[in-house]
């Protein structure tokens, strides 16, 4: 097992470039395609499918490549039940360096396109029909990625997961963030991937009655669902 | 074998939310591109490929991932022959589920995007070159399917599959529904990906048509062709 | 070993479909995407990428799924210096194979989108900076597909041709015919992806040209190469 | 190991292609899509991704496929601490070749084209947050082919390390040159994926800074980190 604090970091690192990567991506998209805020979506997406494929590559066989507390939670959850899974301090390391990150790699993005470190996103996006499809998203992707560890296919991984929010960019009204640590990062950024800071709660709190969904539909689908972390230090 | 409940509950949650990825995804497509109908085209078909190849990885441990009642019905023809494959029960199961996760899963992308619940499509969809591009992209998907069980690649499934349905959504005149289920579903939402409920026979008997079309296929290429569904509850 | 009648079907049936999906594809693109041609070349593209993936992993394990003259002949060639590859009777059946089914999937294009069965092209493509693409364009085919054989990663062959194809629609100015076959289907559809009558014998020698130069390359990079094609009857 | 000369010509021709495909496909794509550019860079960024993905799957086998001096020296330097990694001679022969591959390519793009076969770019690309960009392009990039190699999972890298760079022309600044090599090769073409002479020192001094950042982070995520490359002729 990987030392915690090498874990952490590499949660941090890689949730910070998957941040990057959308707002950084966004950004592009917007000033080179201003007239079709659809092929600017085609751009994001393309961008973070393969983007965030090639970082759960980088990071899996150091921490897991979680990137996303919602994973981190139910992979405590999960393991609390069968067997391994991170332990409560694993978490309780685990989202801060997420959200940390996430916040970096906001900047990262910003200062790489010449914009202000900083700008709160003014993009509001609170409305009933977009929680609902941050719930959409989130549940499936927990059932997606605990269902390839039940089927033993976690090699699979890294492209399902990429390929999976290129879709949910599209399928779900909220373009899919599901994800609180990434949620909290693009409120920092006033640039199409953006929220603003009053829309992060209802859409974390959509995210995470997502995750219980997701867990419910995976005690229906896969009985015998088990935690990702296998051999964590407890 | 899993249990017969928990595989057609899988088959409605995965036939579902195929249809909300293809209805979902039509919607935005058409709201944000609303200058460009290949545009549009080339989105919904970006994120159908990558959304059934993870529908199909999510769900195929439990059920097989059929997701199709042509898949389902193929099945059972070649198992009766070859051995393996589902029973009529199992089939009598599965299509159902089918057609009433297809249903639910429109509903569900109607509500994301904010549009009521259900809205018939008033898109006509009936001419003699659109049903032969539904006999070709079934009968295609059939001897695709099949022809990875023959030579024991079914793992390559999601992937083929999903990469099948984007291009076909191109190469055939009808976009390639391929799917009575789909086809159902798509009926009951007024937007991009919808069907006019009169179009919908006629596009159903195409794609029966088309499944005969793709065994017969099967009989040439494949000799010794095979049910895919290994064990199932006779 | 596939008896010889089923595999020049499928030769015929592969290179038909693979026609289907360029001309196919290339007038739904045309139709949709109406002003901006570089949009229609990617749609195209993408349909195209994915499109001959399935096929060859539809068609290869009955017959090696060539869909090409070129690369029936260089297997031949490879073959008689190495051991293995079509036999020279193999090679006369696959090639007239593949011509008949070319033009067969371009009349099924015709159809499924209410043209003509038949229209010749009336797109010239005749110049010498056009040669030079098709010549880069069948040599890389040539390479690509050898290499995988000669690294025992013939497996890799469905995702990497198509891959290839897909790129080097863009990156060489002839949109990659690489295809006596394929070239002799286009000039049957006068539509986006046709080619004039005239400028097809043009492209052939160029293709042929590009494929002694990809054996050329080959016998540099890889001095053990040899034929894809193993144990056909002689 | 294959003799140093045939991993030269490889190592020669294969960085040269990838040139051929970005300067190609970016020609065809700011012909074919003038309005829009960001649409152009989705057609150059689709046609790099795929085309270099199956640059990697040819020449793997026999030089390594680094294709990019950063990649040459961080092996050879990483091979120093760890054992194997090429030899400083090896190093000396292929950033020579890489080199002379990239222009090479440039030129065989520009006729393709009906270009001159040299035009000296005039596209400035000097600012700071570009460089910024190039810092991050080429950090990720060699963290995760060394991660990918300490991990056991070099198979992957052809289509990680297409998918890295079909994401990094969207998410850096500076369209993620990443490759010194490929950044002189670039400058030969006044087209849509040219640099300006003048600008290529500022991009190569970053991409050195880079990798230098990426053996730190791989020091950090990878302790045990070694070179790609494996008894190689020292």
């Amino acid at each position: 097992m990987t030392a915690l604090w090498r874990r952490v970091v590499a949660e941090g690192i890689g949730t910070g470039l998957l941040v990057t990567v959308v707002i950084g991506s966004g950004i592009a998209a917007a000033r080179m395609s201003p007239d079709d805020v659809g092929l600017q979506l085609l751009e994001n997406a393309f961008a973070t499918a393969l983007g965030l494929a090639v970082l759960i590559l980088m990071i899996g066989p150091v921490s897991g490549a979680h990137l996303n507390p919602v994973v981190s939670l139910v992979d405590w959850w999960l393991g609390r039940r069968n067997g391994g899974g991170l332990s409560a301090r694993d978490v309780s390391a685990y989202v801060p360096a997420q959200v940390v990150g996430a916040i970096l790699g906001a900047v990262l993005a910003n200062l790489m396109y010449g914009e202000a470190a900083v700008s709160w996103s003014t993009k509001d996006r609170s409305a009933g029909h977009l929680w609902l499809g941050e719930v959409v998203a989130t549940a499936g992707l927990v059932v997606l990625i605990f269902a390839l560890a039940a089927s033993n296919r976690a090699a699979l991984a890294p492209a399902a997961v990429g390929a999976y929010i290129g879709s949910a960019y599209w399928f779900t009204s909220s373009t899919s963030f599901a994800n609180p640590a990434v949620t909290i990062g693009r409120a920092f950024s006033d640039t199409f991937a953006g929220i603003a800071p009053a829309s992060v709660p209802g859409f974390v709190i959509s995210q995470l009655a997502g995750a219980a969904v997701g867990v419910g539909l995976l005690a229906v689908l896969y009985p015998s669902v088990h935690a990702v972390t296998t051999g964590a230090s407890k």
